[in-house]
Order: C-alpha cells, then sequence, then structure tokens
C-alpha cells in the first residue's frame, strides 16, 4: 500500500518498502498504481480524485469527531494516537489532545521559524537566532536567550502541563522533542494515522 | 518634576499635575523646563542632552544589576518594583522577576499584534482575530480558539507559574491583566520606577 500526504507546499509518499519521498508540488507526478491519500490542496485531490486507483480516505474518518475547519492532516496525526498529547511542529505547532480515541481540542502556536521572523519584525534587536541549548527552567539575562524563553519556555511547560505521553512530529520535532524531554519523536505519524484508518475501513491489510 | 521616557515610537509625559500626554517624534517638541527623562532614541536623547535643564537619568542606573544590551525603558519598568513579575504587553512582551531589588532575569515573548500578525502570514486561514474571552484552562475545537490559546494560555500559565505578585504595564496590559487575574495592572509603572530612581539619588522630591 502506498500513502501519500499532499500538503500546502510538498507531497509526502511512503512506498511499500518503506522507503519515504518528499517532492515539490510542481515536481509531482502521480504513480499509476493503489494509493491512498488525503490532501489540503483541493486542486492536486482532484486529479487524484480522477484516477480510480487513487483514494482519498478524508470521507472515512468521522469528522464529527474533529471540528469543521480542522486540516485533514492534523485530524489524521490524531487518528496515529489513542491517549496522548500530539504536537505537530511545523510551520504552526499543533497541541492536540486524544482520549481513549476521542479528540478533546487542541491549540495552534507559531512554528520556530514564523516566531523568529515575527521577533524580527518587531525590532531588528530582536533579530536573533534562538539558542535550543537553553536551560528552560532558568530565565535569562541576555537578548538571544531572553527570546528563546520567551518563544520556547511558555510552549513547552504548557504541553507538559497535561501530563500525559507526548507524540512529536513535523519538521521540527527533533528540536521540540529535545526540549520537551522524554517524548515520543515519530516522523511517520501522519503515515500510522492513515494506516489505521485504512485497516479501520479495510481490515488488517 | 516632569517625567519623560523617549520610546521608539512615540514620546510620554507625565506632568507634575498628573496629565499624561503620548506624542509622536514628528510633534515632540522639547519644553524648556526641568524634564528628567529617559531615552531609548540615541538621536533624540542628543537633543535634549543639550539642553541643560533636560536630564537623562540613564546613568543613574546601576547597569551592572541587569545586563548590557537591555532597553532602559524595561530597566526603569523593573526598577519601580521590589519583589514580582514585571509584564510590559507591548510590541512584545517582557516577563522580569525581581526579589528584593535584585534583578534574576527574564524573557521576551511576541506581543499580541505581533504573533496575530505571524499568524496570518503562516497561512490565511490562520489571519483571524483573538478571542480574549476565551477560558484559558480548556482546549479548543475552532480556529479562532486554537490559535488564541495556542498564543495566550502557554504565556499566562508561564507567568503565574513564578507564584509572585505579578505588575503589569503597556498597551495590552489591560487584555494580559485580565487574563492572568489576580494582578496589579499599572500604565505608570516606568514612571514610578524613575521617581524611585531619582528620589534614591536626589533625596525625597
Amino acid at each position: 500500500m502506498i500513502l501519500c500526504d499532499i500538503g500546502n507546499t510538498s507531497v509526502d509518499i511512503l512506498y511499500e518498502n518503506g522507503n519515504r519521498m518528499k517532492i515539490a508540488h510542481a515536481d509531482f507526478d502521480p504513480v499509476d498504481r493503489d494509493v491512498y491519500f488525503i490532501s489540503v490542496k483541493k486542486q492536486l485531490s482532484n486529479t487524484c480524485f480522477e484516477r480510480l486507483n487513487w483514494i482519498n480516505i478524508e470521507s472515512w474518518i468521522d469528522r464529527s469527531k474533529y471540528y469543521q475547519t480542522m486540516g485533514i492532516d492534523r485530524i489524521m496525526v490524531c487518528e496515529a494516537v489513542e491517549d496522548g498529547v500530539i504536537v505537530d511542529a511545523g510551520s504552526a505547532i499543533t497541541v492536540d489532545i486524544m482520549e481513549n480515541g476521542v479528540y478533546k481540542g487542541g491549540t495552534i502556536s507559531l512554528g520556530v521559524r514564523a516566531a523568529q521572523e515575527a521577533y524580527g519584525r518587531i525590532s531588528p534587536a530582536l533579530s536573533v537566532s534562538f539558542n535550543f541549548e537553553v536551560d528552560l527552567d532558568t530565565i535569562a539575562k541576555n537578548t538571544t536567550d531572553s527570546i528563546t524563553l520567551g518563544y520556547l519556555a511558555p510552549l513547552i511547560h504548557y504541553i507538559k502541563r497535561f501530563d500525559k505521553p507526548v507524540y512529536i512530529t513535523g519538521g521540527d520535532a527533533d528540536i521540540i522533542g529535545k526540549l520537551i524531554g522524554n517524548c515520543n519523536v515519530d516522523p511517520l505519524l501522519i503515515f500510522k494515522g492513515m494506516q489505521k484508518v485504512i485497516e479501520k475501513r479495510l481490515g488488517k491489510c
């Protein structure tokens, strides 16, 4: 089974043999094979729909469990986890709570790059790179650590407050995961969610 | 005694009679009277220096208590408080800790407007106004509350974690103060700090 996650900027494909490929939309040429996919891009999603052997699994989700405007990619990451805090650290950082397979709600914080750029826009003096080695339990006496802590310490403490196992995925999963400490960094979380949804629908593949 | 805080975008003046005036730099015409001032704008600060009756009180601070690049306005707000968490909610939100008159350090988070703009830059779908009525102890099932909580809940919980009296000032002091709850909203905090520094130097005025 080939799994495909069509995102806003790229297409992420997981092949049966475990190989993974991330390509730009422009270079995306759907293969003529059985593929299960989700898509946040309507145009690309229709292209795939038209091929009979590409199956959009979005409708296999019980959307009433979530909320109407919640992205299908975010939902699929939640589907991977029965109980826990699910963090997707990308351009935004979503923090979602699952309890016994039930979606309890979530929050959306600014991603690392978005936050860093926003500091620079306030003042050139705040346009510095974060120091990811900073100790989150300290307070700072220099600008770099002050902005790193001002962005990260509240967020990391907030994630830990839920006192549940943390599953983290997305481009900045390693950075954020290291700061959280004891957590599950899993780059394949979205595909695990898709796989679970497919198995629920079709039985064990 | 007239007190004057020359900021990045405007000049804030407190007269003896308690009247306060905030004016744009372009409209700023220093009065020919005894004025104690601080300035983050070097050019304007020199203009005032040249008038003998304008006194820059920056050098009256023991800067070794703070850190080298820390803004004089932020320092002055800290000087107002002996023990507590000092929050200045402006274009950035600074959170500083004073203990027995000693500066322990601080953090710099994004201000309300900076954060809101940064969400909009990630995606038009996240370009929504914050809902300041949201309950910070919940999690959200809609986009507006998700981004409001993603920005504010970590920050507010973080400020409360210090378990000290909170003093809050700056343009968004009312909004942030209401969310923190039991805290001292004080629009005059910077002038109180200046006054304290002046009294320490010159004796009670």
